[in-house]
C-alpha cells in the first residue's frame, strides 16, 4: 500500500547511498533504497580479502539488517536499468517505481582504458567476486609454481604486476609483498615465495599521484623495502596470458608473467550515461555526470546524483574524486537537501570538506595526508587502522577484522587463503605442468 | 631431489588425512599429502556457513599452514584419478606418484539414491561451495517472497524442505528457523519471515535415527518449539521447481516449495570404486570400501583406507559410521602403524573408542549421547560450543568463531548473509516477480 509521503528513491546502497538514507532515517518521507546486491560493501578493505587477510563477509554489511531500525525506508534487491525524467518513474530490470525525488549513487566499474579484451587477463578489484578472483589467481600461481619443473616458468608464475601507482595498487602490492615473503614462509618446498618478483607500474611520474610529492617518495621508500619494484612513467601496451609489455616513451620492454592485478582507473556505472542521455546532457570522459552546485542534475533538481557517478568541480577548477568521503558527504547533503525543501527551506550549494586521504603499505607503515599536516611511518599507519575500523558499518564486523588484523601482525598469517571455486584447478589444464617428485629443503 | 626415506602418500586432507599426516610429523619417513583443495574444510559447521553465521575461511585451514612445522611432508595442490597397484603409483589427472605406503582418505560426496537429477534442485551441503550456494537460495527466496505479490507464490517461497533427519538436516534446519524467526525480524516490510513453514523430512520412524531414542524426542521436542514441522516415516519421491512429492505408505502428498535443502545420505568418493576395481574386490552399496581389521586393502598391506571411505565393521554386526571422529582415529591408527612396521614391530587391530555424539537445534538446546550418559538443554549446548571449538584446527579461527558466535547469540543478528556470484538474480529471471509498491507496516 503506498501512502501520500514524499517518496525519495536511492540507487545504490554505497557510501553515497547508505549515507542518505541514513540521514533520511527520521524525515518525514518514505525512502525506498535499491541496490543489486543485499549488502554495503567497504571497498577500501577489497585488497585485504584479495590477498587473504579478511573474509568477504567481514567487510560487507547487509542492507536489509543496516534498514532494520529505519521504518519509513523498504530496502529492494533489483537493478535499476533506465530512466523516465518525464514520468518520474526508474526503470528496473523487472519494473519500475515512482519517486517524488531520487539520489543516483550508483558508482563506479574498472576502466581498461579501451582494453576491455584485458579485463579476463588482468582482474580489477570492485566487487567481493573480484576479490575472491584476485585471491583465487594469486593462490594458483604459487601453487603452480610449485609443480613446474622449467625454472623459467616458474619465474614467469612467481612474477606479479600490478597495474596503478594509487592506493589500490600500492596497498595491494604491499599486501602481496607480505603474503609472499612473510606469510609464505616454510609452506612450500620446491620454490622460495619470498623471490616473488612485484612490480608496480604507474604511468604518472609517482605513486600516489593525488599526494604531496614528500608522501610518494615515502611511499616508494616503503614499497622498496617490502622488496617492491616501482616504475613509474610507464604504460601497460599488452597482456597476454603469459606476458606483459610495458612502454616508456619510445621503448617497450616484455615481461613474462601470469598474474596481472588491475587497480587502475575507475569509470562510472553505465547507468550514469542513461542518465545523461534521458536528461539530455553529456557524460565526461570516465561517465560521470555533470552536476549542479547542489548536486542535481541541470532541469531537474528533483535528481541528485553523488559519489563515483558524479562529476562535482572541486572549487580549483578539477573535480572531486572518487573516494569514499566525497559520496559520504554527498549523500548527507542530498539527504539534507530533500528534507529542508519539504520544509520550505533551502541549503547552500554543496562544500567538500577534505579530511584527508591516507594509505597503508605493509605492517606499521603507511602515508598519510591531513591537509595541514603529512605523517608517514607508525602513527599514519595506527591512524589508518582506526579510520577503517571506525567507518566499518557494523559493530560485529569491527570487532572480527581487529582480531584478525592483530592475529596476522602477531602470526604473520592470513587465515582466509582459500582457493575458491566449483573447479579449482583450471590453470593446470591451460598449462603443461608435469609432476615433479617431491623435494626437501 | 628424492631421498631413500620410506614415502607415504596421503590422499585428501580432511579428517583422515589430516590426522595421519600431523602423527608422521617425526616419523623416519617423507609424506606426500594430496588434496584437490587448498584447505582442510571443518565440516560439521558446514551448516553455520550456509545459514550465515561463519564465513567460509572461519571453517577451513590451510593445509600448506598445517603442513609448515612439517619439514618431511609435501603438499600437492592435485587430484587423484586412479591407482596401479602394481606399480605402487596414484595417477592424478596431471601426472603420477610413487608411494611406498598409500592412504586412502578421499572422503564423500552426496548421495541422491539414484535421483542425481535432484542434485540441481536440492543442493547438498559437503563443500564450501555447497554452502554458499545453500546460503544464497535461502537469502534470495527471502527476497523473491518480498517482491512477490501473489499470496500463494509468497507461501511457496517462504517453504523450506530440509531432506534427512541426522544431525546435518537438524542442526541444518534448527538454524534456518532462528534466521526466519529472529535474524529477520523487523528487516522486511512486505512479508513476515517468522511466518515461514519449515519442514524436516526423515524417512525412518524418528530424528537422529541412531541416537537414543530419548534424545531423539528431546531433539523433535526443541525442532517443534522454533516452529519446525517434522514429518517422520516420509519419503521424497519427487522434486520440481516449485514442488516436492513426498510419499507415506500408499499416501502422496505435494508440498509447493522454491527452497529443498538436501541433508541426507552420503556416498563413497568415486575414487573408492577405482581403488576397489584395481584390487580386485567390490565396494559396498554406498560407495565404501571394505577394509581389513587393520584398515588395510585385502592383499596390499601396504594401502591403507581411513574415514568415509572405508566399509569398518563396528564389531557388533554394523559398519562406523561416517563421522569426523572415526576418520580421525583411523588417520592415527594408519599412521601409527606404519611407524611400528618401520621398526620391524606390528600393531594389534583398529578399534573404535566411541567418544559419543551431539547435535545442536537452535540456542541454549543441544542433545548430547556420550554413551554411559546422555545429555539435552543447555549443558549439551555448552557441550557441543566445547567440542567443536576444541577440534577447529588454528587458534585464529577458533577466536573467530567464538566472537561470531558469541555475537549472533547476544544480537540475534547473522553478519555473513550475503549473496554471492557473478549474477545474483538467476531466481529473478525464472519467475514473473512484478514490482510491488513499496508498503509500510
Amino acid at each position: 500500500m503506498t501512502d501520500d509521503k514524499h517518496h525519495v528513491v536511492i540507487i545504490g546502497g554505497g557510501f553515497g547511498g547508505l549515507y542518505a538514507a541514513q540521514k533520511l532515517k527520521r524525515a518525514p518521507v518514505r525512502v525506498t533504497l535499491i541496490d543489486r546486491r543485499n549488502f554495503h560493501l567497504f571497498q577500501p578493505l577489497l585488497y585485504q580479502v584479495a590477498t587473504g587477510t579478511l573474509s568477504p563477509a567481514n567487510i560487507a554489511a547487509p542492507l536489509r539488517s543496516t534498514m532494520k531500525r529505519h521504518p519509513n525506508t523498504n530496502t529492494l534487491l533489483a537493478e535499476a536499468s533506465d530512466f523516465d525524467l518525464a514520468g518520474r518513474r526508474v526503470l528496473l530490470t523487472d519494473g519500475r517505481i515512482e519517486y517524488d525525488s531520487l539520489i543516483v549513487a550508483a558508482g563506479a566499474t574498472h576502466n581498461y582504458f579501451g582494453n576491455d579484451h584485458w579485463e579476463p587477463l588482468a582482474p580489477g578489484l570492485k566487487t567481493l567476486e573480484d576479490a575472491n578472483e584476485m585471491r583465487r589467481r594469486i593462490l594458483l600461481a604459487f601453487e603452480a609454481a610449485e609443480r613446474e619443473p622449467d625454472p623459467q616458468k616458474v619465474s614467469a608464475w612467481l612474477t606479479f604486476i600490478v597495474v596503478g601507482g594509487g592506493p589500490t595498487g600500492v596497498e595491494l602490492a604491499g599486501a602481496l609483498a607480505e603474503l609472499a615473503r612473510d606469510t609464505f614462509r616454510h609452506n612450500f618446498r620446491a620454490i622460495h615465495p619470498e623471490d616473488s618478483e612485484i612490480i608496480l607500474v604507474e604511468g604518472r611520474e609517482r605513486v600516489l599521484p593525488t599526494y604531496p610529492p614528500r608522501l610518494s617518495a615515502k611511499a616508494r621508500q616503503a614499497l622498496a623495502k617490502l622488496g617492491i619494484t616501482v616504475r613509474c612513467g610507464v604504460r601497460i601496451t599488452d597482456i597476454q596470458a603469459d606476458c606483459v609489455t610495458l612502454t616508456s616513451g619510445e621503448q617497450t620492454e616484455a615481461i613474462p608473467t601470469r598474474t596481472v592485478l588491475w587497480g587502475a582507473g575507475v569509470a562510472a556505472s553505465p547507468l550514469g550515461k542513461k542518465l545523461a542521455d534521458a536528461a539530455g546532457i553529456e557524460t565526461d570522459r570516465d561517465g560521470r555526470v555533470p552536476v549542479e552546485p547542489d548536486l542535481t542534475l541541470a532541469g531537474h533538481p528533483e535528481i541528485f546524483v553523488v559519489g563515483d557517478l558524479a562529476r562535482c568541480p572541486d572549487g580549483q577548477g578539477g573535480t572531486l574524486p572518487g573516494v569514499a568521503q566525497v559520496a559520504m558527504q554527498q549523500g548527507h547533503y542530498a539527504a539534507r537537501t530533500i528534507r529542508r525543501r519539504l520544509g520550505g527551506k533551502t541549503l547552500g550549494p554543496f562544500r567538500y570538506h577534505d579530511r584527508g586521504s591516507m594509505a597503508t603499505i605493509g605492517r606499521m607503515r603507511a602515508v598519510a595526508d591531513l591537509g595541514k599536516s603529512t605523517f608517514s611511518g607508525s602513527f599514519a599507519w595506527f591512524l589508518w587502522l582506526f579510520v577503517h575500523l571506525m567507518y566499518i558499518v557494523t559493530f560485529q564486523n569491527r570487532l572480527l577484522i581487529l582480531v584478525q588484523w592483530a592475529a596476522s601482525y602477531l602470526s604473520w598469517n592470513r587465515a582466509a587463503r582459500l582457493i575458491m571455486g566449483k573447479s579449482p584447478l583450471p590453470l593446470w589444464q591451460t598449462t603443461d605442468i608435469a609432476h615433479q617428485p617431491p623435494t626437501e629443503k
